[in-house]
C-alpha cells in the first residue's frame, strides 16, 4: 500500500467522515511529562473511527457489487459503522450478530439501518450464517480489520492528526484486530517525520504482543478483558504491516486500562472506551522513554454501556 | 455594568482562564430542528465556567487585600475554581465546607491549593465561620454568585461564544445563584445582534421562575435536585440584570434532566454535571420557539462523581 493509496483513500471518503479534533490538556502532559495529543475519534460519526474503514471499503465497490449489498459480523463498533456507512452509500447492510449481544448494540445497528441477522453466540455460526448470506444474495463480506481497504481508512485518522502535528515523536493506538495500527503504521511512514507507532494491548489479549515476539500470528489464549473492542484476532492483512513499522507494543493490566479511562474521564470530560483507556494507560506506562518529546494518541472510540461502567 | 467593564474584563482574566471549544453535532440539530452551539466551559480550568468569575474577583483586589487572602463559602464549583484562580494570582484562599461534603469534593479543593475549613452543615454554621475568619485574617468574602465582579467574569464565556458566532438568535443557562445568566444576559445585550437569553431551572429549585413572575426574590422552597450547581438561592446584584434582559425561565423535571444528561453523554460523548444537563433539557423543552434558528448553550460544567451517575 502507497503513498498515493493512502491519499486518494482520504480523499474518497472525506466528505463522509468527520475531521475530528486534537485535544490537549496541560494536566495530561504534566502527568505524562511530553505533549500530548488525543486524536478524537470517540467524536467520529457512529462513534468510532470505523466508520473510516467502512466508508472506504463500500466506496470501493462496483455498481454491481454494491446494488447486492455488504455483509459482516460483528457485535461492537464496526457493526454500526457498517451499517451507516452503507446508509450513506445507498447501499443495504447485513449484519450478523451473535443473539446473546446487548440490546443496546442490537438497537445501535438497527438505528442506523443495518439490517440484523442473529445467530448462535460461537464464531463458527457467526461466520456460516455470513457465508450463507453472501452464497444467497451475491452480497460482499467485509471484514472489520482484516481487510487492506479497511486498513486505508482507518489510516486517514493518523494522516489528519499528522497534518495538524507534523512533528510527532511517536503515535499511540489500540491493537485489537490490527487495522487502525496498521493503518497508522503506514500514515505514519509515508506523512511523518520519523515518527514511531506504538501499540497498547490488554495483558488478557495480547496476541499481536506475542506474535510480533515469535514472528507469525499468534493467538488470544484468553479475551477476558473489558476491552471490549481488542478481544479479536490479529488478521494476516494487518501482521506483516506491524512487523515491519510498528515500534512496540505495550501490554496493560484490567486495573491500569481502568484506572486511565477514569483518568481521561474525570479530568478532559470527554467520554472514550475502555479499548481507547488502552492506549492511554500504555502511555503511562512508557512515559519515561517519551521525555520532553510529542506523542499523538488515537482516542478510537466512545461507545460505552453508561449504566455499565467499571467505577 | 457597561460593555467596557466587559471588554476590560475579559482582557483582564484571558491569560489565566481557557477559551473554550464551542462544539455542535447534526444528531444534536435534527432534534432539537435548530443549529446548535455548545459552549464547552466542561473543559474549563477546574472543569467549569466558575474559574471565570473567581479569577475577576481575585484580580480586583488591591494589593494589601490580595495579601490578607480569600475566602468562600462553596461545598460546590466555586470551592475548586477559587482555589485555584487564587493559586495562579498568589494569593490564599480558605474554603469554609460543610462536614458532610463529598470527600471526593474536598480533596479537589484541597488539590487545587484551596486551605478548608469545616463547619456545621448548615446556612447559618457557613455564614459565621466564613465571618469569623474575615474578622480574624482581614480576609475578603468572595460570593459564588452575587457579586459585580464574578457576574462579569461569568459574562465573558457568552462573549467568547458570540465573537464565534455573532448571529446567535438565543443563548440558554442555567440558573441557580445567578451569575452566569446575568453577566450572559449583559454579554449578549452588548456583543450580541438581537440575541435573547433564556434560563433553564430545575422545577425543584424554581426561585429564579417564581421570582420573575412576583417581581421580587422568592426563595427556593425545596431543593430536592440533582443539579446540585443550580440549589442555590438568587442574589440581589443577579435579579435586576435578569429581570431587565432575560426573556423567559424554562422549568425541567428531573426526568428531563437526566434524560437530557445521558443523551449528551451518549451522542456527544462529552461529560457534562446535571446543572449543565438542565439548559439542554430548556432547550428540548422550548424546541418549537426556535425551529431553524442557532442557538447557544452554556455547558456551565462538567465535574461529576463517576461513582455515583443518575443511570
Amino acid at each position: 500500500m502507497t503513498k498515493d493509496n493512502l491519499s486518494t483513500c482520504h480523499n474518497r471518503i472525506k466528505p463522509f467522515i468527520h475531521n475530528t479534533p486534537v485535544l490537549s490538556s496541560r494536566l495530561v502532559n504534566n502527568l505524562v511529562g511530553a505533549d500530548v495529543y488525543f486524536k478524537c475519534e470517540n467524536f467520529q460519526k457512529a462513534g468510532a473511527y470505523k466508520m473510516r474503514g467502512a466508508t472506504n471499503a463500500i466506496m470501493q465497490l462496483t455498481d454491481d457489487q454494491k446494488s447486492k449489498g455488504v455483509v459482516t459480523h460483528s457485535s461492537g463498533n464496526f457493526a454500526q459503522a457498517l451499517s451507516l456507512a452503507a446508509k450513506s452509500q445507498n447501499v443495504k447492510a447485513t449484519i450478523v450478530m451473535p443473539s446473546n449481544s446487548p440490546s443496546v448494540k442490537k438497537n445501535a445497528v438497527a438505528e442506523y439501518g443495518g439490517h440484523i441477522i442473529e445467530c448462535e453466540p460461537t464464531i463458527k455460526a457467526r461466520q456460516a450464517a455470513a457465508d450463507h448470506i453472501v452464497n444467497e444474495t451475491g452480497a460482499t463480506f467485509i471484514h472489520p480489520s482484516n481487510d487492506p481497504e479497511v486498513i486505508l481508512g482507518q489510516g486517514t485518522a493518523c494522516m489528519e492528526l499528522l497534518k495538524e502535528h507534523p512533528d510527532l515523536d511517536a503515535i499511540f493506538c489500540p491493537v485489537g484486530g490490527g487495522g487502525l495500527i496498521a493503518g497508522s503504521a503506514l500514515a505514519a511512514f509515508y506523512f511523518g517525520n520519523y515518527c514511531e507507532v506504538l501499540g497498547g494491548e490488554p495483558l488478557e489479549a495480547d496476541d499481536a504482543y506475542r506474535s510480533l515476539i515469535s514472528g507469525k500470528i499468534e493467538t488470544n489464549t484468553t479475551t477476558n478483558t473489558i476491552a471490549d473492542g481488542l478481544r479479536t484476532q490479529l488478521g494476516h492483512h494487518n501482521f506483516p504491516i506491524i512487523q515491519k513499522h510498528v515500534k512496540q507494543i505495550i501490554r496493560v493490566s484490567e486495573n491500569e486500562i481502568i484506572e486511565a479511562m477514569r483518568f481521561i474521564w474525570e479530568r478532559m470530560k470527554i467520554i472514550i472506551e475502555p479499548s481507547s483507556a488502552v492506549t492511554f494507560a500504555a502511555v503511562l506506562k512508557e512515559k519515561e522513554q517519551f521525555k520532553d518529546k510529542k506523542i499523538g494518541v488515537i482516542i478510537s472510540g466512545g461507545n460505552v454501556d453508561v449504566n455499565n461502567l467499571p467505577f
